[in-house]
């Protein structure tokens, strides 16, 4: 079936080489936010926006929206995108790919003459990124009514986003969230490297799991590393290997059980970092990404038994950790998930389900519609770098399994009778 | 015994409090070699030097010598000393006790009239701490012939160390080296808790512990924290973490064996260090310090294969320990010692043998001449910081110890029976 695909791969890749080379020349792949060089990147979205007969628009959020009306009026939006910006020298598919692919549906029904029930809206977010501003995911924040109104001041030199929303076209003062939306589709590569080593297509996303980040601080005490006995001390160091240790054992024990979970320590820096000074203290980090707050609060009572021990075992004082930010997960509406796993065995794709350990725009857009997003594979799970790479091949069945999704949900979505949990998705 | 101590304590906290008060108003206490308040606890101690009776002269390698000339000329110098210099915001012990010891000696055979065969020599040596010219040990390696020719052009700021020896009164070009020399030995503050926890009056330096630097790179892989499976990752910090705890584990065991050891690992750093990034990269330096050289060869050993071991088993490269610096041990002078504890026994002074894990400037005297060192009791081991402290009566003990060990070495040396290993104590 894969040989028959309803979608072009020539002008998928045409697309996106062309975004490829509006770039930073010295620095490949960099087209961010804000910049001339992004705005050069939407100009010619929108020219090819245009040419696939989509009416063109820039929303009050910044974001870019190519819209094809359907044949009911009032039914509402189903919405496909994702985002044109990049992290500073980063790839040429983390968003490209997932726009590109959703003008690619918008082409394809044109292409056949279908006309869907609903309007079908493809979308460039602004800035999912972090930006110059410091923040990311602007566009789909805006368009769920969840831009922070004090963002506005946030600054990039002498510029304020207020002035850099006013600059991509945005409109600062005005609300740009929506109502009218039926459902979100988004493509990503995966950045990960679970469907390349597992030989898969596609992956359904269940949920954008959860970010939690927790500072632990290890206070030791100075002591002259000659002078002082090795069973005199309090090694701030020593203790915090302890714990790298067990938050490791216990971040493999939670990734074993269903349910993504993934605890890293990111940051680590010791003081006062002298060759002949024992530590005296450690400063972590630790970046836990959980989709079932099960899992999370689990790790939390582990990670204090953890560090009561060690504080215990070394002499060292170690302050309860502490929750410096907490993003709960995002599940995926379970109807869009059906409708993509429908998509993928229309296609003949290979298929799993599974969790996306990164942030994406779909986890806002979430919050205002049921979403759904598929992932496809990408080289060695590298991403944000210029060797960031996805086949073609794979964007284009990627496309056409959201294609095979939006027709699902079109006619699901019109019909009076079939229930839809418009709503109770965001708990 | 204590209550008939041939010492006086009253002199000796005098001293102690008069170069106290010649620091940096601002940062207690601070008196740099080189610098103008250096030169003015110069004068003051020369001008107590000079009180005792003693002839002072400054050395050509910017050493303060006072002398007291023994009753049988050509036998040489039986000399005594520490450093008058501090490191920014340091101490009132570190180095002046040693100092202040060593002329109440003098004092006590003036006051006593008692005429060495030999002739003795009081030294404040220059710079025994890290300089402004990043360098340490000026004078005790100038006088040991050790200083390298190189060192007269470093600079600090707009003075050149030629300049600064010239500054203090020594002469740059001119050799300090001496042969004349038959035993050196130095009173210093422990800087470290183990003569006070285990209640001793004294300990008697077997060594001065030789300094090897090792660093490791352990190499492993940035990966996304959010996307990369936890099952998928070559984090460097995990690695790393494991290595710091079998470097305590090994350190531990040899501590436990004869001879001092101790290792360290100081410096400590990881890459990207970024809250979201699997650490790829951690760099640690160790500090090692053994009495035995068995036991540091030992220690690289298990060190090879626990790296090898912990790379298998995470899959990172390790490159091998690399050694940066290797300074080695240096035993003190065993008849030396022994008049030590001769000296201990005849003042009633509890004692053990004990090796010095910090360098010394009796480490370069070693290159010349028998040396030994006694240390005493400090606060909580405290060294290099405004809170060291020492009580009078340990110093003043400290300094009945030297005297007796001089008047047994006067004796010793000056009898040409007595056979005593000169020139095979450094090996």
């Amino acid at each position: 079936m894969r040989q028959n695909l309803v979608v072009d791969a020539t002008r998928i890749s045409a697309d996106i080489e062309a975004l490829a080379a509006i770039t930073e020349p010295d620095r490949p792949y960099t087209r961010r936010a804000f910049t001339p060089l992004f705005l050069d990147g939407r100009a010619y979205l929108e020219a090819r926006f245009k040419s696939a007969g989509l009416e063109t628009r820039i929303d009050a959020s910044g974001n870019l929206i190519g819209r094809r009306p359907g044949k009911v009026p009032g039914l509402g939006v189903l919405m496909l995108g994702s985002h044109s910006d990049t992290v500073p020298e980063g790839g040429r598919f983390d968003g490209v790919a997932g726009v590109v692919a959703a003008l690619e549906v918008a082409r394809s029904l044109g292409d056949r003459g279908i006309a869907l029930a609903h309007d079908l809206e493809i979308v460039d977010f602004l800035a999912e990124e972090v930006s110059i501003f410091g923040v990311s995911c602007i566009g789909s924040r805006g368009m769920a009514g969840l831009r922070p109104p004090e963002w506005l001041e946030r600054r990039a030199g002498d510029l304020t986003l207020e002035e850099g929303l006013t600059l991509v076209g945005g409109e600062p003062h005005t609300s740009g969230a929506r109502s009218d939306i039926r459902a979100f589709l988004e493509l990503h590569i995966e950045q990960g490297p679970v469907l390349e080593t597992a030989r898969l297509d596609i992956g359904v996303v269940t949920a954008i799991a959860g970010i939690t980040r927790i500072e632990i601080i290890v206070q030791g005490r100075a002591d002259h590393a000659g002078t002082t006995p090795m069973t005199a001390r309090q090694d701030a160091l020593v203790a915090a290997a302890k714990l790298v240790l067990d938050i490791q054992r216990l971040g493999l024990e939670l990734a074993a059980t269903p349910g993504h979970f993934a605890a890293t320590v990111g940051e680590f820096e010791i003081e006062p970092n002298a060759a002949n000074v024992v530590p005296s203290r450690v400063r972590m980090l630790l970046d836990i990404r959980a989709e079932q707050r099960e899992d999370l609060d689990h790790f939390q009572r582990q990670l204090n038994s953890a560090v009561d021990a060690v504080g215990r075992e070394t002499g060292v004082m170690i302050a309860a950790p502490r929750v410096i930010s907490d993003n709960p997960a995002t599940p995926m509406d379970r109807h869009v998930i059906e409708a993509l796993e429908t998509g993928c065995q229309t296609t003949g794709a290979t298929y799993r389900r599974m969790a996306s350990g990164a942030g994406h725009d779909a986890a806002f857009m979430a919050r205002i519609c049921p979403a759904g997003m598929v992932f496809i594979p990408c080289a060695g799970g590298r991403s944000h770098t210029p060797v960031e790479w996805a086949e073609t091949a794979d964007i284009a069945l990627g496309s056409a399994v959201l294609l095979e999704a939006v027709l699902t949900l079109d006619d699901q979505l019109a019909s009076p009778t079939r229930e839809i949990d418009d709503g109770t998705h965001t708990d």
